[in-house]
């Protein structure tokens, strides 16, 4: 997967819609307590079942080969944000348990429906505490820019599951790493959308981003690449 | 520089034109010894000025805002393949000192020309031993395929200087990248191109790359990034 998947169109900012402000932490209606961390190596089956299910998604399962063993064995190898980084999306209907992190604070949100939400697969991705689901993820890792002469950040993937989809949660995780760019002082945050993917494009214009019109992705890989195998290639 | 500079169009293989094989190392006609090496910190004045030239053939100096100080602070930080890394590309005409490394062992080739090549940049660019100059450069850095489940490489800039382009020195640096991304197990090598420079298409066509039509980037940079300063902004 080359790309961040389609995210969900925009979405009503994630206030109470009763004008109660956020730091006033009662819940109105049915709340979603959500919260972004940073993936641990224990988050690899999740993980792993969201990259299924953004294959489905995208009806690409024909190039989904990943499995938790490869996922173990190349991602948190190196500290967050230095390498491939991912940050997890969790809720619940209830208050999420604190974790401290010395890496990276969560970031919590209470977001307000009129109507409880329904996931059908919230024992799969259950996580932690009782009531805790993962609904979705980024994951993406420095870039670099030589023009600025310094690093930014590439979003590989952000994926929201079905059900938790049209309420804001992918613009949250895509903010949560353009806020940690901005933090560490790095130039830029890229990703790539499908040209014809109208909604997506809009929410990412909406965000600030520009598409680049004119440049195309050229990929090298498998047999193509294994012909590189020997150094007498060159 | 969001990009692969284009590169030299194809060029001829680099082997004796007389038909000596490369093992022989008898210099026929006018040899070019050349080396790809990993650049050192004490390469960052040759990087900028590469980088500084690069952007004044693509037109774009309006964007270029990297310094000496810039590349030094960012570039060489991790070991060379775990994150920004940076082949450098040397000629000679006569053979280059060899060097020691542990991280790479430098690709050494020898090409022969019916002509002298004239570089009058060859003091700018010297490098290490009385006849070396640099010409070129390439900086690429691991991506991650969530849908392979393992990294891959991302060719950042690709650059050859002018009087030592259609030689066969572009191919011969993202050759290296290539040898490299599968020697380390790797599942792809990507990098972008203008979707009207034809003759750059055409050469990364003939080195195995598909070139992916639907996919567009998006980048959030400048003014726009600098809005996500407060994570009040999620």
């Amino acid at each position: 997967m080359a790309a961040a998947a389609p995210p969900p169109p925009p979405a009503p900012a994630p206030s109470a819609p009763t004008g109660i402000p956020d730091s006033d932490n009662t819940p109105v209606g049915y709340p979603i307590f959500s919260r972004i961390r940073l993936a641990t190596p224990a988050d690899v089956p999740h993980i792993h079942k969201l990259i299924h299910q953004m294959a489905v998604f995208e009806r690409l399962t024909d190039l989904f080969s990943a499995t938790e063993a490869s996922l173990s064995d190349t991602l948190f190898n190196f500290p967050p944000f230095q390498s491939f980084t991912v940050f997890l999306l969790e809720v619940s209907s209830s208050p999420i348990p604190q974790i401290l992190s010395s890496d990276f604070a969560p970031i919590e949100r209470i977001l307000h429906y009129d109507h409880p939400l329904v996931d059908p697969e919230a024992e799969t991705f259950r996580s932690g505490g009782a009531d805790v689901s993962v609904a979705g993820f980024v994951l993406f890792f420095p870039n670099y820019s030589t023009f600025l002469g310094k690093p930014g950040f590439y979003v590989e993937d952000l994926f929201v599951r079905e059900c938790y989809r049209r309420k804001g949660f992918g613009r949250m995780l895509l903010t949560a790493v353009a806020v940690q760019a901005v933090k560490m002082g790095y130039g830029r945050v890229e990703w790539v959308v499908l040209d014809w993917n109208v909604n997506a494009i809009k929410f990412y214009e909406e965000m600030g981003a520009k598409v680049l019109p004119e440049w195309r992705i050229c990929r090298l890989t498998g047999p193509d690449l294994e012909a590189y195998r020997n150094v007498d290639a060159i």
